[in-house]
This record gives C-alpha cells, structure tokens and sequence, in this order.
C-alpha cells in the first residue's frame, strides 16, 4: 500500500471563495503513484469546505446567497425577513462572545462538509463528466491549511 | 491490497427518487473478496446523493418535504411563504440561465451529500440495524452513474 | 495493510448531547499501529452523527439552536414563525405514524452528517489546530454504537 500527503496552504483575498483543485488533486494522485485507492480531501479548519460540484459561476453565486439566507451573517444585514428569523435568538451568536465574528462560517460549513473522498482509477480521479472539486473558503483573508491524502497503490 | 470498483447506472422513471443500492454495495464487497476495508458509495453527478438512513418510507416523504422547503424548486409552486423567501432574489436560479432547470436540486444535493464510507468487517457491510444505503435521484429520467469503490484486504 | 475496528457505545444523559471522542479516534490509531492512512468514525444509528469543529460551547449551542429552527423537533414548541413553517405540512413526521417521535433528529442528523474520515500522519490524527472530533447525539437515552475503522500501514 502507498500513502502520499500534501498540504495546501489558501490565502484567499476575499472572505468567501470557491478555490477550484480538481488539478492540484489529480497532481497529488500523480505524484502518489497510486493507480487504484482514494484521494483523501480535507479541510484542516472548520471554516472551510470542499465541495464537488459543476464549474459553473451561477451555481456558485445560487449557493453563496441561498447560505446566507439560512445561516445568516451577523457581521452584514439579513437578507430578508427569514434570514433574520435564523439568527440567533438575541441577535448576535454566542460563539462571537469570545471576538469571533464567523459564527455564521461554522454553520455554512457544516452545510457544505468539510471533506470529500475522491476514488481514483487507473490513476485518474473517477469523478463524472460535471465535477470539479473545489475548496470553499467561508472566513478567509489569512493563511488556511488543506490536506490531501492518496492511499492505494 | 485489493480493490474492485463497479459502476452502476440509475434511469428512474419520476424526477426525484429513493433507490435503495444496500445488496448492491454488498455484493461489489463479495466480488472484491475483501474481508476488512471500505466501500466508496459516491454519485457520479452533481445532482444525485447517497444517503444511510432507515428504510421507512415516512421519512423519505418527511425529507422530501423538508427539502422543498429550504431548498425550493423554481418549476413548483413555492410549498409555503418560507420557501418563497428562500428562492433566489429575482425568483429564479442564476444556473437557469443556461436552459438548466434543476438549481434546486443542486442545493438539495449538498444537503444530502453526494456520497458515503462504508466499513466492511468479516466481509460485511458494517452497518447498524437500521442503517440502509440509498441513491437519491434528484433530477432523473435520464441515465446517471454511481461508482462503488471497495479496498481493503 | 493493517485494519483495526472499535466500537464504542454511548449512553447519553440528555435526548441531544455532544461528546468530544477525538481522544478515543486517537486511541483506537495507536492501538492499531498504523503510521500512514485513514480512520472513519460513523455513527451506527441513523439520528447519531460525527462533528469535526472547535471544542466550544458557543458553538455548539448556536447549532443547538439552529437545526431546531431549520429542521424543527414537534415534541416542542417551534421557537419561532419559521420553524414552524418548516414542520411537516399538516403538524407532524409521517415517521411518527408508527410511535416514533424523532423526526427531527433524521433531518438535523442530515445535516450534520453521520461520518467522517480523519487522516493519519505519523501515527497521529492529522487535524488543523482548531479541530476536534465529536459523537453528536440526536436522540439519545439509551444505547447506541458508533464504529471507528483505522485502515493504513
């Protein structure tokens, strides 16, 4: 059995990103030399994600509004009145008691899963005609660490 | 380390479908002859997900449901005034504006996640007594892949 | 390849609790002497799930009180216009038709997802700093299983 590890370091210049890495993944299969096994994609913060989905922008601007209408900002105005209604009671979150202000991070994160495992074949990520993976940066602005791990051999 | 990989393609007859795939995964364990691993169930499209969960139809309607509600289909009538707000400001997916009329099934997808791990223990699918695997068709009558991916030894 | 299986079961106080078993996972690793590969942590219910973010409390009460408004419980009062909108249309689960009252717990459990797959580097559980693994009860009370397989060399 082989493994191969790779980190990836993002420093996104916004605070919410989609990062395409189908390449930087197939990069790290290549270098595994792994024909047969799976590719290991994981966020190492817990405000960030990866996401399999189509290259396509109005999916990515579809999810990012939709996010922000069930797990709100409290850092910008609620979109609209459910929204508003999903904040916290009170308010504000209590995690931003301690400074934080990425409540709303935690829980978009959780929404859009923070790994994914990708099965390579014949040396190749198996993945169908319209996905793409991407790293989906939810509080970004400063350095954010990704792990990639191929095992199979 | 072995590894088997099986493809398998859904063409369901209504848009949206439960299909359950629990002997299919199993027998792609007994043909990989692996006693101790793990089993990739992963959809191979961006609008189908794998779901575990019990095999009862009331929660596969209460899902549904649910589903409607937060993450609303633009080709239905909105269920309720919730689910009106949370359709895309404007009324309509920006991915619609391709020709695509599946946006919904997009979100609900995350929800759902397009995949799952499965442990195989004595050769068995490791799963808890009510645990069933399901494909979740979200945009069908048409043909869409799964692959099965099975190491271990 | 070496293959280690635990299971844990867990007994809650509380109908919805978060147990923080990143030591456990970690254990489990050591014991099965891998230096190189993949623990999966997977809850055995289907209202049971696994959690990878911040040892927080503020965290954890904001999700508390979140999926109860996205993913309402009927065995209380919905907290608020919205939350009782997103309740199934008519008052109550299909799934309680047969004596169950833990519809909810299907849906939130949803969300949070019932697994996770930690990577092992160096003999040690390869999370980012803020990272830490919990069993997230939905329905608890009563006994209930959880499996962690380590898989690597």
């Amino acid at each position: 059995m082989k493994t191969h590890t790779v980190y990836r370091t993002f420093h996104t210049d916004r605070r919410r990103e989609f990062v395409r890495i189908t390449e930087d993944v197939q990069q790290a299969v290549d270098d595994a030399r792994v024909n047969e096994g799976l590719a290991l994609v994981s966020a190492m913060h817990i405000t960030a994600g990866v996401w399999v989905n189509d290259d396509e922008p109005g999916i990515q601007a579809d999810a990012l509004e939709w996010l922000d209408k069930i797990a709100p900002a409290s850092w910008q105005e609620p979109p609209n009145a459910v929204a508003r209604e999903l904040l916290p009671t009170g308010g504000d979150y209590r995690h931003h008691r301690g400074g934080e202000d990425n409540g709303d991070a935690h829980l978009q994160n959780l929404l859009v899963h923070h790994q994914a495992i990708l099965p390579v074949t014949d040396g190749r990520l198996d993945l169908g005609p319209w996905q793409a993976v991407f790293y989906r940066e939810f509080d970004g602005q400063r350095d954010k660490r990704l792990i990639i791990k191929v095992i199979g051999e």
